[in-house]
């Protein structure tokens, strides 16, 4: 008896890569490769091999600059050969194979520019390459792969919104929820959970080495003015030094903001989302400054168009809080004040472009990024907001649903 | 007005990393380097930097085989020194400033053997260490660190009873939440959720590259039967291709196993456990392999003790399921079949030692490790049982608190 197989029942849910998507991303690829010199590339990162292949089965592909691409996968073959569209899937089951294969199919003897993803690969892995291939001249392909994902296709837009949706339930439904002493965590397990029932991976993938950040970043009050490791100008305490930043024991208090940064990704592509909610008033400061956050967007979604810089995107919102008198609190405060204001999405919740001042290179019709102006006050938090955006042939398009401002949590009511 | 400093309230949560641990973890790790005749280390994964520090700030910490370690911190240099014991912790802007520093301390010029962590260091930065070392020899620490890792101290048994507590607390509380309909996704959000209510990070740390894991894997009857990407006997379908394991839209079905492996880390320590929960009863199949499990559990109990070979441990397990004709579907089948039985616990999920046929190295006093003999059968799906244990002088000691048979499901109720 053939078991059933649950694979091929055609979730609702899924939307898989079309195939045609695939050949495209690695035609352009292969251009890329062209241009570089490079004879081939050989990716091991999940995300990128997703991203060429359609399947996050674990193992090697080897994209040629020229000709059919290998993927040779530890596990599972059966898997990867039933999800993804490329012909030549072949098992792995030692890593020292992978040479025999390259021989066979004739690209051994030609490689002498070789690529890798040498911002992820573990040097152990690079040490390998290198010993396998002692003549070869070894190049980094990331910015490559990087720049290819920097611009969505349809399909891609359309497994954002998806994303974008469900962030949109989870700030509804939670404002409905939140009590006075209620915990960060205890808010936290709840969005977490309304994002998970309706597809979200569970965990956010981030390409940077040591970087890390749980579903979302819940912090009342003061907590959102904590400095902590993470390249945002947000961290908050966290519950322990093991795991300082996010959601913590900290309780929420009438007149206080409740930050809430919610990253979820659903079919793989991330949307990436604040608000500030508050149960009761904020303080006039805060208040004024979640003003000044939300006009920096407002400028910007008017002015924002192809050819427009991401360095000047980032100045003009700098321009306006200097102008509000917030530089100091623009991003981050002291020691964690940051210089960027956006950042794409997409596969990843750390992709390229930066809205920074050192990233001059112009946002193109197709990239997807979220823009978060923040303000930091020690001592009472962090208000601001942050939406994701498509640009569009001729300006930005929203991608987030919710409505811009502080959300007023309804009904106040008490230890519930 | 100098604001409140929401670090410096001791939450009764806390349970800080005692210096004089952190001193001797140092002096060990030295011990180590001087064996090797390694004339000091750079680490810089989070995960390690915290077990030598006592805090997960982002930074390089320099630990010469013999003096004072450096830690030089990118963000957040004040955090670090609050939490840390360590003496010098020094502000990292940019990465090249170490070599002043190291210049400075006198380092610089007496670095001939010098260790990475080059299981998980990035090429980039591999490469970066090379170029301003061209003489210096480079020797992967990672087996060492791992090493010393492997055996717990009272202070992190501590931790990972913390983290038994929460998950016997959330198999406890889910029996009797589930309903006829649900899907993985949705039990899965209800465990998660628990977790991190009582404080679990939100998200696992894995050492393995590109390896990642959700807090629970919830897979109903033939779902947990799935292939997939993961180093684990049991993966699952998952959301989508782009999550390959894990939950999924199926739904609780009565008479099938519930498959529920459940990590929670709190303090950073992970516990792993795994229950099979099943609302009416089970195929008499899957019955008599979860009775073989439990039997392999109870068998080791009994015979474990200090000098104890992990290979010996694996082959024991194997050996009882050979008997039981269940020799192809233990620890998963066919391309899913996995040689292993159980892997250490602690700051990282997949830590040593690892129950395999290739680990010859005895068990010894202090170990922590999860076992997990399961069996798995295309279109039921898998049953068996994961616990963890703590090596004491003379045996095992068992840290998971949930009963150990299968779970029935209290009241069966549909559709709710």
């Amino acid at each position: 008896m053939t078991p059933p197989n649950p694979l091929s029942t055609e979730s609702p849910h899924l939307d898989r890569v079309p195939a045609s998507e695939i050949q495209d991303r690695i035609t352009r690829f292969q251009q890329w490769l062209g241009d570089k010199l490079l004879d081939g590339a050989f990716l091991l990162q999940n995300v990128d091999c997703y991203y060429f292949s359609a399947t996050l089965q674990r193992g090697v592909l080897f994209i040629p600059a020229q000709g059919v691409p290998l993927f040779m996968v530890g596990k599972s073959v059966d898997r990867a050969r039933q999800e993804s569209p490329l012909n030549q899937i072949l098992p792995l089951p030692r890593h020292d194979d992978m040479v025999a294969y390259l021989t066979d199919y004739g690209h051994r003897t030609r490689l002498r520019r070789i690529g890798l993803e040498l911002d992820v690969l573990p040097a152990a892995r690079y040490i390998w390459f290198r010993e396998k291939f002692p003549d070869a001249e070894f190049v980094d392909v990331s910015p490559g792969i990087r720049k290819l994902r920097m611009v969505k296709s349809d399909y891609e837009v359309r497994q954002l919104r998806r994303s974008a949706a469900v962030m949109d339930k989870g700030y509804a439904e939670i404002r409905s929820l939140l009590r006075e002493g209620m915990t960060e965590l205890a808010v936290d397990a709840i969005l977490a959970g309304i994002a998970r029932q309706e597809g979200h991976m569970g965990l956010v993938r981030m390409r940077g080495w040591n970087q890390e950040m749980p579903t979302t970043h819940v912090l009342v009050g003061p907590d959102s003015a904590v400095i902590s490791c993470c390249e945002t100008p947000v961290c908050g305490p966290g519950p322990s030094p093991a795991m300082p930043q996010g959601a913590g024991f900290s309780r929420i208090v009438k007149n206080q903001p409740i930050y809430i940064d919610f990253g979820v990704a659903v079919n793989g592509y991330h949307g990436d989302q604040t608000r500030v909610l508050v149960m009761g008033k904020l303080d006039p400061v805060l208040e004024r400054a979640h003003d000044c956050a939300l006009s920096i967007l407002q400028h910007l979604e008017a002015v924002m168009r192809p050819g427009m810089a991401c360095s000047e995107i980032f100045h003009a919102a700098q321009t306006i809080s200097a102008k509000h008198g917030l530089a100091d609190h623009f991003m981050g405060h002291g020691e964690g004040q940051m210089h960027f204001l956006g950042h794409g999405i997409g596969l990843e919740i750390d992709e390229l472009p930066v809205m920074a001042p050192r990233f001059t290179a112009p946002i193109q019709e197709g990239m997807v990024f979220a823009l978060e102006p923040k303000f930091t006050f020690p001592g009472l938090g962090t208000v601001g907001i942050e939406d994701d955006y498509r640009v569009t042939a001729t300006g930005v398009e929203r991608l987030t649903l919710t409505e811009q401002n502080v959300l007023e949590i309804w009904p106040i009511s008490k230890n519930c």
